[in-house]
């Protein structure tokens, strides 16, 4: 016979609840996750700390599971059909600075964010950075988004007025992406590099403007401005991941 | 002395009720649009037919307005806080296929397809053909993400199955997206060309695959499957239009 955790009271339950509010994520430093997709990912990836099932969840990679009645499922869950499975990963702690990074400057979209991490597994970039500023990198928005990469990156948060003076001492060049810039893309280095992306509105902020020591764009049409910070991410680290092979 | 609408019963303002139903947009051939920028690109593309202020409006523009009250203002938008103004744009009729065409199968999130308006007049695509089974091109969600781009670029709502073959009459090649593509984006010709891109969750549909002269992939690393389509799209009409100058 399984023991079924039935009470909302529950102490583990009450400890699950809170992480459905995004200040105490970063605090706990556990997230979590939701469908089996990026269940898997987290198990395979050793991050996955605990999994609390329906009594007839398909238990298919044979996890240790915790069970609990449907009631406590609705209780630890927003979604709107209650799921069958959550489970709480671990935040990977690594703030290790890598040498093809990404900045993220209050980038406020959680879908945006969730792209962008997408374009960094797919175009080879080990380290994300986000601004204390930027929406919250393990909402679920961002989870849904990023469709399971998140553990295939080293993610950092933290002031880019910090981290910028330690990207210089490993001599990898800060770039920002800016509608006068004057580089092309092409003369980026392909195996160092720091590239900033700003905010949706506002851009990236003027004073890390002037730290960086490049400034590249994106060349189009006069008729348009400006890119989606998703796309224009997507688009120069392709040809940066390109310009290797070439 | 200003007259000012101030009934919700008044029939112009129940005809621009209708318009927040997606389904009557395509009937009645026009769309609300709700704001600053938005209203001025219709505006200077001729394409406003009217404008609902409310009489405290700064009407930089000088258009012909007509007056509401706050009341009736609410009721004709869905935004939370609400709208000084609300202009009423007709829909740019030109089914004139162009030679460099985006077609889009199926796609069904309204942010994906603002932002593949924005990345086509971005990078030169004259016309986009939407599936029947798309998502509302001219619904708010999409308007707002294709910041005003929409002017910009003849549109076509008609199934895949019966433009194909109007665009392989103009000898233009059909290009798809897929995964175990063999062909290079610089082998697209760089003057004519019609790319299709797919729903998010299942791609192009396989009927519609068959039916291409040619089939392109991005290159990435293994670590990820595949892109959001605003990314994919941008990173392929980027390189194709970057193409050219080369």
């Amino acid at each position: 016979m399984k023991e079924i955790i039935t009470s909302i009271e529950n102490q583990k339950i009450k400890n699950i609840r809170k992480l459905l509010e995004n200040k105490n994520i970063l605090k706990e430093k556990k997230f979590i996750i939701e469908n089996d997709n990026l269940i898997e990912e987290a198990y395979k990836n050793e991050m996955l700390l605990e999994a609390y099932a329906l009594i007839d969840y398909d238990n298919y990679l044979n996890l240790d599971l915790i069970y609990v009645s449907e009631k406590v499922m609705k209780s630890i869950s927003d979604l709107k059909s209650t799921p069958k499975i959550i489970g709480i990963s671990k935040i990977k702690e690594n703030n290790e600075l890598g040498e093809k990074i990404v900045l993220l400057d209050n980038v406020q979209d959680p879908g945006n964010i969730g792209t962008i991490i997408r374009n960094c597994v797919a175009f080879g970039v080990d380290t994300l950075v986000l601004s204390k500023d930027c929406a919250n990198i393990y909402s679920k928005k961002v989870l849904r988004s990023c469709v399971g990469m998140i553990y295939n990156i080293n993610i950092i948060i933290e002031d880019l007025e910090n981290i910028i003076p330690k990207i210089k001492e490993k001599n990898i060049k800060v770039i920002s992406t800016a509608l006068d810039a004057t580089s092309e893309i092409n003369q980026i280095n392909k195996d160092k590099y720091a590239i900033i992306f700003g905010n949706e509105g506002n851009g990236i902020r003027e004073e890390l403007i002037e730290k960086s020591d490049m400034k590249v764009k994106i060349e189009m049409s006069a008729k348009c401005e400006s890119l989606n910070v998703g796309v224009s991410s997507g688009i120069i680290l392709y040809n940066i991941f390109r310009g290797k092979h070439e």
